[in-house]
This record gives C-alpha cells, sequence and structure tokens, in this order.
C-alpha cells in the first residue's frame, strides 16, 4: 500500500499564510462574519450578501435550548465526572444523532428528492399519511404556527432566497393539513432544511450546520455546569428503578 | 519539517500476522485471558498467574456502578439522541475524569510519591488533616468495613501481592481512625491504586483500568438504552429550574 | 411531561450493595473472569464454561491492531493535542463505526436472517454476486486461510459451538470458492458474527464485542503516545497537498 | 440524596418559548449575528458593537487550519472509519487539549495574573527566561510579525479595545525582545487571550472561543472526507516502525 497523501482543497496553511478556500485568513479576519465564513469552508464560495444573512440566522436558530435536551446533559453529566471542557463539548456534539437535529437532514432530503423526481406536495404527504408516518420538518406540540419559522420565512422573503423548496415546503404544510385535518405547521427543523437547499447545499450538509449551531450553546451549558455545580451529580435514588432479577449467587 | 514515522512497541500488524508485544495472536486467542492481554499491551510482559487474578480482579470490580452515575447517564443521553452505539460509550468514556475514577490514580500517585521519598503513613496523614483534605481513596458513606476491598485484600493475599503498597494503604487507613477519631475505609480506589502498584505499574496507568473496566458496563447501559426506551428523552419541566434573568428585548 | 424515572434491568447499586444482574460485585470480583462479567452484562446471565471461553477468545481476538488503522490514529491525535486519556480512547472508540468492525455486525445480521428464512449458503451467496457484493465477513488480503479464524474453530468445536450459524457460515464459505472461483476465506470477522449467534446474542450486539476488545489496545496506544512522542505531531508539507483554488481576494 | 433540580441560567425553554439570556429566539434570529450570540450565551449579557466585531474577528481566527493539525486528522480518521459527522467533529473537538490551542488559555491566564498582582512585563519575562520556559501566546516558527496579530491590532485599536491587557500584551513582546535579543511576535493565541480579557472574560474561556472557531473547520473537514475519500484510510506499511521486542512465545 502506498504512503498516503492527505489532499484538501479547504485550507493551504503553510509556515507562511493560511488561505482558506483561497482568501488569506487576514482579510477573512478583516472582513467577513464567522458565518459567512463557515458557508466559505463547506461551500467552498463567499456567499451573498442575502445567502450570509440566512446562513446567520439558521445557525442562531439552532444555538441553545436548554438544559433538559439530551445533548446539554450529555455535555453537562460528562463536566461533572471532572473531565475537561473540549470532552464536555464533544459528548454533547455527539448527542446530535438522527433523533437530535435529524429531522433538519431527513426533511432536507425528502425535499430534495420530491423535486428531482418532479413529485408534488400531495404526493408527498399522501405517501407519509398511507404509512402513518410523521413528516420530519412538520408538526410541533404546541405552536399552531411556529414563529422562529415565521421570522426565517420573513427574512427569507426580504432576501429573495424563497425559491422552489420554500414553496415546497409550505405547500407540504398546506397539504398535511387538508389530508390531516389538522395543522401541522412548517417547524423551525422544516425551514431550515428548505433554506439549505435554496442556498444550494446538499441535504447531507444539514447536519453540519445545526452542530455547529449548537455547539455555541454547548460551551455554554459546560461553563455553567464547571462554575455553578458540585462535582460528580448523580441520579437520586427515587429518580431510579432497578427492574431486573433479585439477588442471587454463583 | 520531515514526515513522520510512527514508531510503535506494542503491536506488529502486517498483511500476515499480528504480534502483541511478540506473541502471535493466534497464540493469544487459544491461551491467554483478556485481563492478562490488555496486562500484556499495557506493561508489555505477560503476567505471572498471580499478577493475572489480581488484574482481571481490579477489571471486574470496575465494570459497572449502575445508571445514576455520570458516566453511564452521558452515555444514554448520546444514544437518547439517535446516534450509534460507538458514540454512546465514547460519551460514557468521556465522562471517566478526575471525579469520577480519578481518586485511583490520585491515591496511587501518592502512594507511589510517599514510598519513594520514605515517608510515614503519619506523615501523609498528618498533611492532610492539616490542610482539611480528603484523603482519595479512603472514606465510604455508608461502608465501615469495603466489603470489595476485602475480597481484593483476600485476593491480594493469596496471590502474594501484599507487598509494600498494600501495606502501607492499610497503615493509612488505621493511622487516618487516629488522627480523625473515626473510621474511614481503605475503599474500592484505595486498593485498587495499591495492588496496581505492586504489579509495577506506574500511577499515571491508574485511569485506564478503569476506563477499561467501565466500558463493559456502557455497553450494556447503551444496548439497555436503545433496547428500552423511546428516543429524545429529556428532562421534565419540574426537574429544570431556570434562574437566568427575566423577558427582555433588544 | 412527567418527571422520569429511570428503569434498568443491569446493575442495582445502592450505597449498602453493588449487585450486578442480581450478582453481588463481591462474589464476582472472586469468582468471575471479566470476559464473563461482560457476558453477563450483555446478555443478564452468567455463561457456561464453553460460552466463557468463546467469550474470551473473541475479546482478545479484537484487542489490537497497531498504529496504522483508524482508531489508534485517532486516538494518538487527539493525545498529540494534549488531551487525558479518557478523550484519547474515546475518539479511538468513535473511528469504530461502519468500515472499522462493522463487518462483524453485518454478517452477523446476514446470517441470522438467512437462517430465520431458511436460506441455503448459496442462494445467499448467489445474491451477493448477482449485485456484485463483497460478502462481509469472508475474504481477507493475504491469507487462503485465515489462522485466527482456525483457532477460533478449533475452541469453538471444543466448546460445543459449533451449530447452525457456524455451519451456515463455512458453507457460505464454500459456496463463494465455488461461485468465485477462488477462495475467499471465512475470515476473523466472520466467525466472530457466527460465534456470537450461536452463544444467543442478537446480531445488533455485534459492535459491542468489537469495542470492548479494541479499547484494551486503544489504551495502550494512549499511553504509548503519551510516553513516547512530543505533543502536537501534525503531517509534514509533504504528506499534505492542497488541490483548492488558487489565491484570491474577496 | 434529594432528586436533583436542574438550575441553569441559559436559556428558558418551554414548549411555548425560548429565550436566551431573556431574549426571545425570534428576535434574535431576526437582528443578531451568531458571534454575538456566543457571547451572549457566554458572559449573559449582549456585546457592545465594539465587542461584536473583535468577538466575531476571534471566531474567523481560529476558523481552520487545514488537514494537517491533530484535530483535523482524528476528526477524519474517525470518519475514515465510517461513523456519522457528529463523532468525526467530536473526536475533532477532543484533539483541542493543552496543546492546541491551550495557549490562548494559558498566556490569557498568565496576563491576567500579572495583571491583578501588578507584576510588570519584564517580570513576567525574566521568571520565564530564568525557567528557559517559553512563554505561550508568543513566538512563531516564521513570522517576525504575526499578520493576523496584526489585523486584530488594527480592529482593536479601532473598536476601542486596546485597554491594559492588550498594552500589557504588546509590552511583553518587546521585553521579550530585550531579554532575548531576538523577536518573539505576539502570536495569533496571544493578542486572542489579551481581546478576551479587555472583554471581560475570564481566562477560563479562553478554551471555548477556540473550540466553537475550530468546529467550523472540523465540520469542513469530516464533509469532505466523506465526500472525496475511500473509507478506512490507514498509514503505509512504509510510514510505520515496529520497535518492539521480537517474535516470541507463551
Amino acid at each position: 500500500m502506498a504512503r498516503e497523501i492527505w489532499r484538501s482543497a479547504i485550507t493551504n496553511a503553510t509556515d507562511k499564510t493560511t488561505l482558506i478556500r483561497g482568501y488569506p485568513l487576514e482579510e477573512l479576519i478583516k472582513k467577513a462574519s464567522f458565518a459567512e465564513v463557515f458557508y466559505l469552508l463547506l461551500k467552498g464560495e463567499f456567499p451573498s450578501k442575502d445567502h450570509a444573512v440566512i446562513m446567520n440566522a439558521i445557525l442562531v436558530a439552532c444555538a441553545d435550548h436548554g438544559v433538559a435536551v439530551p445533548s446539554a446533559q450529555a455535555a453537562r453529566r460528562v463536566i461533572s465526572g471532572g473531565s475537561p471542557l473540549q470532552a464536555g463539548v464533544a459528548a454533547g456534539v455527539l448527542a446530535l444523532g438522527e433523533s437530535h437535529g435529524g429531522a433538519i437532514e431527513e426533511c432536507a432530503r425528502r425535499l430534495q428528492e420530491a423535486v428531482k423526481q418532479n413529485l408534488t406536495p400531495s404526493v408527498l404527504v399522501d405517501a407519509a399519511v398511507a404509512k402513518n408516518e410523521r413528516l420530519p420538518g412538520f408538526g410541533h406540540k404546541v405552536y399552531e404556527v411556529d414563529p422562529r419559522t415565521q421570522e426565517l420565512l420573513v427574512l427569507a422573503k426580504k432576501h429573495k432566497l424563497v425559491g422552489i423548496y420554500v414553496e415546497f415546503a409550505v405547500a407540504v404544510e398546506k397539504a398535511l393539513e387538508k389530508a390531516k385535518g389538522k395543522k401541522l405547521c412548517l417547524n423551525i427543523d422544516g425551514i431550515t432544511a428548505a433554506l439549505l437547499l435554496e442556498m444550494g447545499f446538499d441535504w447531507h450538509a444539514g447536519k453540519g450546520f445545526f452542530i455547529l449551531g449548537r455547539t455555541a450553546g454547548l460551551i455554554a451549558q459546560c461553563a455553567e455546569e464547571k462554575i455553578r455545580e458540585k462535582p460528580f451529580r448523580r441520579l437520586a435514588d427515587e429518580d431510579v428503578q432497578y427492574d431486573g432479577v433479585d439477588e442471587r449467587h454463583l
């Protein structure tokens, strides 16, 4: 097996310079927002002003959701065990699996494929209804209308990002209401998915946006755990219910 | 900077053979216990029968401690987010920091240094008492005598591993009782620390034993979470208390 | 949402006792091998002597494969960044994905389903050949006969674990040779998969065995990196080939 | 042990609303940059315009440094093992230890303590020179003047963030030149450290900035590995040098 060369088209880092997708890092420090640099890193091109606004809004929308969700819990438990910040943040990132932010990716996949195959929103909805399946990106426990979605839609209109995918997503919301007889609103995951596609990202990129956004919150969660709480927090006995076999012997 | 060569003295793995510290893997599969192979990997030499018994006992002693501790919680939260087994186990391992198994390493460090500097147990104890500091490896919430320590001590005697470090640790227990006026028993972390030193390991190795032992339990915890529970478990509202600033606006 | 109770049937750990699947930890420390305890944790029952031997052999077979594989590299890079042992081991475990030990699980899945559906080995092989697909668990770059598989087969015979799954796997090896005109030996992943099924584990458990086994090696790899190497090892310039866009400006 | 309540002052997330440090998420989506939200999450207060600019510049400065550094390598190896994006990113984050971005934190700690204790830059430098110790945050393999530092200094002046810490850091650079007889420039880590202190963050926060910044690059590194490379990349035989014991037998 030949020795491996590590090809990369992302960053040209030598002792003398750091070029990110061709742009000198010094220039980016001076002129670019962090959201623009992330877009540049991921896509290879600097965003337009319109894309930059949406990109930033998506990251902000994912930034934190409190202490109760699996990622915050995983992160804080690791800090509670006495490990350093990077370990806590990593554990939090690890929790961002299929059931935690995964709806963005799955919704984007379905939108992308539906558009590619020229399906109508009704076909997508009917297929899900027939399988008694919940469409990722639609529905919310409380909201009939998701206020975060509304903000992103307003921004999307203002910045000319309402194209085929956003329109498709909004049409799915209507088709769902018709098919189910109740409102299942386009939620924050769904609008994020549609906007990623509008900016030309592939559905596979979906998880990355959520990870970067939420890492901001995870760092704060870890810092708070370290500063405010005693180490080695454990569940109370009343929070645990052992339901295995009784005592026995070899 | 010259191209890097990855030196290693652990395993010689080629397309034709795998030699672990010189021994063909086929031979180890046939003749060695997993505890012996771990000892071999870490120390470079195959253990004596006596060392092998103690090594195995230490791994078993660390294997699991239920669902309430930070490592099990971190692991299960990651599974709950929908990530695969290796991610859950990794998160659990990450929680094994200074406050979670760290007492083994810290106790071993102090024993090793005390012996090296020819300190008496009383000197060690008096220094800790003067600083009002808890000696890692001693004391237990409930036990006056830790039954797991007792089992390991019985094994240690039977397998000729009661040497300078175990004797020192037992003497510290007595000195602590004298100095504090109450029993602070040599606990499972403390006896593990002493036995590692008796087998010729450096105190730095302490965390590794705990990690391997506990990984067995973490795998079981992750498997149970995946099989028995619904994804995306989150804290109930009543388990969370927001104590930050009130609503405000930009 | 009601407050969550953490049910578990694995370990009953209170301040007074630790029962693993009902057995007092003190008893296991005295009488059980670490491989037996892992079996107990995962399956809920203590293994027979025969199962215990095979379980141990499987863990040993996975213990280490040198410094070149992705898991060892990931682990050592993390240590090289200056993070603690638990972080290095966790990164190594994270690399144990579908392409790194995943063949055990996938092979076990196919064997389990084939047996369940009463398929013949030829049907399985023909389906794979028709799709020009490599059957996980079969074939090796160098070996015509995998010596590790041979050792495990000898052990399996001696310990009465050659049942329907091992026979099926051996028959697939023969059917493959017939269909492809060349030997694609039952490799270490394939025999491990068959033996797990023989011991009554579900194919989903496959990755867990590999993770626990390899964690032994990862701990040694991390320890060696920390002791022998300078921090912050990076690729040499000649190992990297930037092939992105040329310098440009905003 | 009483049941634990999870206190948090960061985000008030209920079914009806998400308030980050009191601000409705919808409002932040509309009006705030991601860098501002990170500042808000970490510090509890929304940054001034000046602080927001510097915060953003620091995140951009950390965003990526190519494929050769330990974090990128750890991340890509995990992807190469076939694990999902979140696992690769987590492994990369784990590599951000004391030797990889740690200089920011350590430099900030020394600056903060020196200022607190009213030390002069010369005292700090002389102490380091006496111990033959390299001062974190100063010196670069190639640069006599670090161009990224220069950009950050220009920004700092423009945005009124040249206060006691930046002045101290610049003075240390001069004292170092005098004491060592050669230029050891204030590097990117050093100026970042000084600016964090100027914005009122504690030195402990240093690693968090680097983690969030670099996560952007790690996501791109993982995506590129997945898209461009075959799975299970391993070191070539010529990159590995086994230097352990020769073959032997039990």
